[in-house]
C-alpha cells in the first residue's frame, strides 16, 4: 500500500477541488447528512433507505452508554464496571496533568495493573445524558413582547436558569437548557456526573498521533488514538447499566454504522452575512492568535526537552485548530462555494416574499447583517488574558461578586446548579507551569497592547509602567494562584478576602472586571438578536422544507450514520480500510521523520509475530461529525462497538458550514484494532477480557 | 563555563529591563553611539576618548576594502587575488541556490580544492564603494516652491534620476543617490561592481548557525558564521589593491575595534507620532505575516527531507526577523521608554518655540504625525503577491511599461543606470521550486483575500472563480516564469510580447498593475511629505544639538566603534570572549536538541588535538550596528582585520530606535577562529594561505 507522501497543500487542494465540483445541493440534505436528536431520530430515512428502524430501546442504550468529556470530547461506557473508551488526544489533557518530570504517560504511555494502580484525573467530569425535554414554551413566554434586545437576554437567561434549578433540585441532575436550531427551540438536557474518574491504559504518543502533525486530517491512517479510563463511585469500580458490547468482528466494508457523540459546534444555519463575516474577519483573526501561539510555544519548547513537554499539550491543540480552521476557510474563500449558499438563500428568501404568511420571517436575515458589522466593528478590541493562572483568577473575582445575587440573575457559570462542576475545575490540583504561564500572559498582554495601541488607557493599567514581559514576569512570579489551597481560602472568603487581596492577579482581575462584564453584556445583547432571528429563520425553513431537519451542532449528543465506504481522490481508489502491516509500511516510507517512527513495544510484538499484520486498523465511514465527535463510539444496528472516531479527512473540513459525502469522511480506529493491541502489544490480558462485559 | 540554557523570554525580559534603567539620555549621544559616514567620521570625538585619528589614508583604505552584497549584507576583501569574507548566513542565499537534492551545500559546507572548483554564483552582485558626494544642493534645487507633495516626489525623483545617470555616464560606476538624515542631506554614492562572484569554502550548518534559532540573539555563543566568495574579472581571480591584512592575534580584551558596514535602516529620528505607529501599526502588522509565513513553511517542510530542506533558506530568515521585531516591539511598549522618547522630543520643541529662528520647523510633527494616520487607514489593503515567480513576471510587465518612457522619468529599479543589475536578478539561473513557490502563492492570495474581504473585485478577479489553493496551482503549474530564457525573451519582446503573453502570471501582473504603480505614488507622496519634514526636524537638531550627529542606517557603508567589551547580568559578569572549548561544553550541555550537534570535522579535529580549545571563538564590543552589518569586518587600528560581525545580543535589538551601551553588544566570529578552523578543521591550507596576503 503506497499513496505517497502526505502533502498538507495538496491535501487542502483536495478540499475545494471536492466543493467546486459538488451538485451544490446546498438547501436540501444530502444522503447521510444530520447530526441528529436522540429525542428526534431520522427514523423514516433509516428505515427507507437501510431498512433498519432504531427503536426506542436501541435509542435508549445507545444514549445511556454515551458519556462526554466536559473538557470537550465523546466517549462511551465499555463494560459494566466503569471502563470508558475515548480517544487519547481526548484524554491527553488528563494525561498532561497527571505526568511530570519523571513520568511522561503522555508520550510513554501507561497500564495499570490492578485497580489500585488506576491514576485518578485531578479535574475530570464526565456526563451521562440521561434525559431531554422540550422546554421551548417555558422559556419563550419570558420574552414578553417590547422587550429591547437587552432586556430579552436578561429574561431568557433568568428564564433557562430557574428550569435548571427547578430541574437539578428535583433531581440531583446536571441540568442544562440547549439552544437548538439557532435559538428555534430549547431542550432541557440532564446528566448524570461522574467526577471520580481515574486513568487505566494509555498508549504511547508515536502510537497515538503516528504520522502527527504532517498526517492530522489525513487519510488512509494508522492511529491507535485510544485510551481507556474507568469511572468510581464511592471510592469503588462504578457499576454500568448501559454498556456497549464490544463487536467480535467490527463493521464489514459499507456496513452502515452510527456514531453517537457530542459535536461541538456547526454553522449550517449561518447567513449569508455571517458566513461573510467568519470569511473576513472571525476565521482571520482567530487564525492570526493561532499562529501567534504555536510560534511561541514552538519558542518555549526550544529550552529543551522539559520545556517542549510543558509546551506540548498547547501545541497540539493549536496546531489542530489552525489545520481545521484553515479548511474552513479555504472554503468559504472558494467563490463557487459562497455563491451557491447566496443562491439557497435567495430561493428561500423569495418562497418567503411569495407566502403572506411567512413574509413577517423577511426581517431577519437584515438583522443578522447588522450583528455581524458590529461585532465586525469591536472585534480584537476586548480584554483577552486568557490565561490559566489568569482565569482562575478572574473566576474567582466573578464568583465572589455573582454570589451576592440570587442564583437565577448571575451569570450562566456561577449559578447553584453549576457550582459542583466549577469547583471541580477551580480547585483542580492539575500542576501549573509557571515559566509557560509567564510566556503566555506576558504575550496576551502585549498583543492586547497592539491591538488597543499602547496608549489605551487599561492598556496603561494593565501595564503598571512595565513592558508586557517584565509585567508578566511580576504578575506570575508574585502570584500564588498555582496553589488550590490558596484558591480554596480565597473562594471560601468570598467578596471580603477578594478585596482585601494583594495577589497581582486577583487585582488585575478586578481591574479588567467592569470592562469585562460589559463586554460580556453587549456580546450577549447580539446574541440574542441573532436567536430571535434564527429562530424565525427555523421557522421559516420548517414552513418551506418540513422539520424533518437537524439542529446545529450544539455539545450535546447527537448521532449521526454512513456506511463503512472508500473514495476515489485524483483517480485513485482509496479503500475505506486500513491495517497493521500499512502502519508499518508507513512508518518505512517516512524513516526519519518525526513522529513517524511507531513504538518500541509494536517492533516487539511484529517480530515476535503477536499481531496479524492483517488486523484491520483504522477506516472511513460518511457519518456527518464535527470536532467535539472525537471519542465518539462507532456503533453497529446490534449496538455493539465497532470502532472510536478520532478525526475527519482534509474533505470534512468544511463540514462546519457544509456537509459532503462525496468525498468527506469520518475516520476511526476499528474495535479489532484497539482490542488486539491491548492484549498482544501491551499485554494487557486482564483489561482485554473486560472490554464489554 | 556554564549560562545556563538560553531562555528566549527571559533574554526579553533583559531587553527591557535594560531600557528601564537607562539613563535616559535620548537627544544627546550615548558613549559610542553612531553610524558615521566615511566622509564624515567622529575624527574629534575618537580622538579625544580613544587617542587615534583615523587619516584619510586609513579612512580611503578601510572603505575600498569593504564589499555589500547586495542581497543585503555586508563583506570585506580579504586577499589581493579577490577573496571576499563575509558571514554564512549573508551567502546562505547563493549557498541555497547552488544546493539541490543531491548537494547540499548550505547544511553539508563546500570547500573548493583549486579556482576550478569555484562555484559561481547565480545572481550574486558585489559592490565596493569608491567615492561619495554632497548632491543635496542639486537635488532640493528641483523642488521649487509651491509644488504639492506628489509633484515634488516626481521632481525630486527625476533630479535624482539624472544625477545618477550622469555619474553613471561620466564614471561607468554604479552610482546611487542616498537619502540621509530622513531627508536632511542627499549623497551620491558610487561603487565599483562586481557579478562575477564564486563560492570558495563555507562550514557546514551546524558549525555556522550552532544553537539555531534557541540560541539567535544571545551570548554567548560559539558560531563559525563565516564563508569565503572570490570576485573575479574576465574569468580571472580580480586583482584588489585594498584588502584587510589579516591580524597575527586577534583583539584583545577592552581593545577599540571599527566594525566597517552596511546597516540596513535605523529610525532613530523618528518622532512620537511615527515610533507610535510602529508600535501600534506597523510592526504587529509585520509579524503576524512573518509568523503566518513561518507556519506555512513549517507545514510545508513537514513533508519530508528534500522538503525541509528546500524550505529552510525562507525559514530562517522569518525566524530571525520575528526574533527581531519582537525585541524592537517590546520595547516600544514599555511605557518608560515612551515617555523618555515624549521627553526628548518636548524638549527639542522648547528650543525650537523659544528660538524665533527656529519657530518655522515647528509644523514637521504634525506633517509626520498624519503622514501615519494616512499610513494606517490603507495598512494591508494593498496588493501583495511577493512570490519570487510572480515577482519577476511583475518586473517584466512593469520593465516593457516603464520603458516607454525616458531613462530618469521611469520607476527607479527601470533606469538605464540600474539596468545590469536589474538583468542580474531576472535572468538568474537559481532553481526555483514549483511546489514551494505554489503554496506561498496560494497563501498570499488567500491572505489577500482575508485582509480586503472576498467580495473584493480585485481579489474575485484574482480568484478568476476558484479557490486561493486551486488558482495557486493553476497559476504555478500553467507558467513558465521559472525558465531564465522564457524571461529574456519576454523581456526581449518589450512590451508586444508583455501584451501577447498567455503566461498566467504576466496576465494576473498586468491585471493587478494599474492598482500597484496608485500604490506606488500614493507611497512616494506620503514619503516626500516625510522626507520635507524630517529635512526640517534634522535642521532643527543640527541648530541645537550641532552638526556632530549620524543619519539613519540606508544600506550604505557606515563606520561603527567601540571597545571588546564584556557586561553584566543579572549580577553575572559576561566576559567579552568564548572558546573552541565552551563550544563543545555548550554542545553537551544541549544534548539531543536541534542544532546543538557540532559537525563531525569538529569531533575529528578536536579528537585528533588539531585545533586548541583556548583559541578565541566569539567575542562582543559595543559598535554601534544593526540588520546589513551582518558580514562586517571589525577592524583595528591598524586596519588589521581581527572578526567578523554576525549578530547583536538580545540587549541591542531596540537599535533600530534607541542605542544602549549598559549591555547592547555587537557579535563577532574572532579572526583566530576563522582562521584556524579553515586550516586545521577543514584542512584547507592553501586557502589558509591566501589569507590577509
Amino acid at each position: 500500500m503506497n499513496f505517497g507522501i502526505p502533502d498538507f497543500m495538496s491535501t487542502l487542494t483536495r478540499v475545494s477541488k471536492a466543493l467546486a465540483m459538488l451538485p451544490l445541493l446546498m438547501g436540501t440534505l444530502a444522503a447521510d447528512e444530520g447530526m441528529w436528536l436522540f429525542n428526534d431520530l431520522p427514523v423514516k430515512h433509516l428505515k427507507d433507505k437501510y431498512g433498519f428502524t432504531p427503536t426506542p430501546e436501541w435509542s435508549e442504550h445507545v444514549m445511556k452508554s454515551c458519556v462526554r468529556f466536559n473538557v470537550g470530547g465523546s466517549a462511551s461506557f465499555i463494560s459494566s464496571n466503569g471502563l470508558v473508551l475515548t480517544n487519547h488526544h481526548v484524554g491527553s489533557d488528563t494525561l498532561f496533568k497527571l505526568s511530570n518530570e519523571e513520568n511522561d504517560y503522555y508520550n510513554d504511555g501507561f497500564l495499570a495493573k490492578n485497580f489500585g494502580e488506576e491514576l485518578k484525573a485531578p479535574d475530570l467530569e464526565l456526563n451521562q445524558l440521561l434525559n431531554i425535554k422540550d422546554v421551548t414554551a417555558q422559556v419563550n413566554a419570558a420574552v414578553t413582547p417590547g422587550l429591547s434586545a437587552a432586556e430579552a437576554a436578561k429574561a431568557r437567561r433568568a428564564a433557562i436558569a430557574n428550569i435548571e434549578k427547578q430541574a437539578t433540585d428535583e433531581s440531583g441532575l446536571r441540568s442544562n437548557v440547549v439552544t437548538l436550531y439557532g435559538g428555534g427551540r430549547y431542550h432541557l438536557y440532564q446528566y448524570k456526573k461522574y467526577t471520580d474518574v481515574r486513568l487505566v491504559w494509555s498508549p504511547e504518543a508515536n502510537a497515538a498521533f503516528f504520522g502527527g502533525d504532517a498526517d492530522n486530517f489525513e487519510y488512509p491512517r494508522y492511529c491507535l488514538d485510544a485510551c481507556i479510563f474507568r469511572v468510581y463511585e464511592d471510592g469503588k469500580p462504578a457499576k454500568i447499566e448501559h454498556f456497549l458490547k464490544w463487536s467480535p468482528n467490527g463493521p464489514a466494508d459499507k456496513e452502515l454504522v452510527f456514531v453517537a457523540g457530542n459535536p461541538g459546534r456547526t454553522s449550517r444555519i449561518f447567513t449569508v452575512a455571517a458566513l461573510k463575516h467568519q470569511r473576513d474577519v472571525r476565521l482571520p483573526y482567530i487564525l492570526d492568535f493561532i499562529r501567534r501561539r504555536e510560534v511561541l510555544l514552538q519558542q518555549f519548547a526550544l529550552q529543551g526537552k522539559e520545556s517542549a513537554r510543558r509546551a506540548h499539550d498547547g501545541l497540539f491543540g493549536f496546531q489542530n485548530g489552525r489545520k481545521a480552521r484553515m479548511g474552513m476557510l479555504q472554503g468559504l474563500q472558494d467563490p463557487a462555494v459562497m455563491s451557491a449558499k447566496e443562491q439557497a438563500e435567495a430561493d428561500l428568501l423569495a418562497k418567503i416574499e411569495a407566502d403572506p404568511k411567512l413574509r413577517k420571517y423577511a426581517g431577519a436575515w437584515e438583522k443578522i447583517a447588522d450583528v455581524q458589522k458590529r461585532r465586525a466593528a469591536t472585534q480584537g478590541m476586548g480584554v483577552n488574558l486568557n490565561e490559566q493562572l489568569f482565569n482562575l483568577a478572574q473566576q474567582l473575582v466573578q464568583m465572589a461578586e455573582e454570589d451576592k445575587k440570587p442564583s437565577a440573575e448571575r451569570m450562566p457559570a456561577y449559578r447553584d446548579s453549576n457550582r459542583a462542576s466549577l469547583e471541580q475545575q477551580l480547585f483542580s490540583t492539575a500542576p501549573v507551569y509557571k515559566d509557560l504561564e509567564q510566556v503566555i500572559i506576558s504575550d496576551l498582554i502585549s498583543r492586547m497592547v497592539e491591538k488597543r495601541g499602547g496608549d489605551d488607557e487599561l492598556c496603561q493599567k494593565i501595564l503598571a509602567g512595565k513592558s508586557p514581559i517584565d509585567r508578566g514576569e511580576e504578575l506570575i512570579s508574585g502570584t500564588k494562584m498555582d496553589d488550590p489551597e490558596f484558591r480554596k481560602t480565597l473562594a471560601a472568603g468570598g467578596s471580603k478576602a477578594i478585596e482585601a487581596s494583594t495577589d497581582p492577579l486577583i487585582q488585575l482581575a478586578r481591574m479588567v472586571d467592569s470592562e469585562v462584564r460589559a463586554e460580556q453584556l453587549a456580546g450577549d445583547e447580539l446574541a440574542e438578536i441573532e436567536r430571535q432571528a434564527y429562530a424565525q429563520i427555523a421557522e421559516a425553513q420548517f414552513a418551506t422544507q418540513g422539520t424533518s431537519t437537524y439542529p446545529d451542532a450544539t455539545f450535546s449528543l447527537r448521532l449521526a450514520f454512513g456506511p463503512v465506504l472508500g473514495y476515489t481522490e485524483k483517480g485513485k481508489e482509496i479503500p475505506s480500510m486500513t491495517n497493521f502491516g500499512g502502519a508499518f509500511q508507513h512508518e518505512a516510507a517516512h524513516a526519519g521523520q518525526e513522529y513517524f517512527d511507531l513504538p518500541k513495544s509494536w517492533h516487539v510484538a511484529r517480530d515476535a509475530k503477536k499481531i496479524d499484520l492483517a488486523t484491520p486498523y483504522n477506516f472511513v465511514c460518511t457519518a456527518d461529525i464535527i470536532g467535539g465527535n472525537s471519542g465518539s463510539p462507532v456503533i453497529n444496528e446490534k449496538m455493539e462497538l465497532v470502532g472510536l472516531i478520532f478525526d475527519g479527512n482534509i474533505q470534512s473540513l468544511t463540514a462546519d458550514y457544509l456537509y459532503s459525502d462525496r468525498q468527506g469522511r469520518a475516520t476511526s480506529v476499528h474495535s479489532n484494532a484497539i482490542r488486539d493491541a491491548i492484549r498482544n502489544i501491551y499485554g494487557a490480558d486482564s483489561l482485554a477480557d473486560q472490554l464489554g462485559k
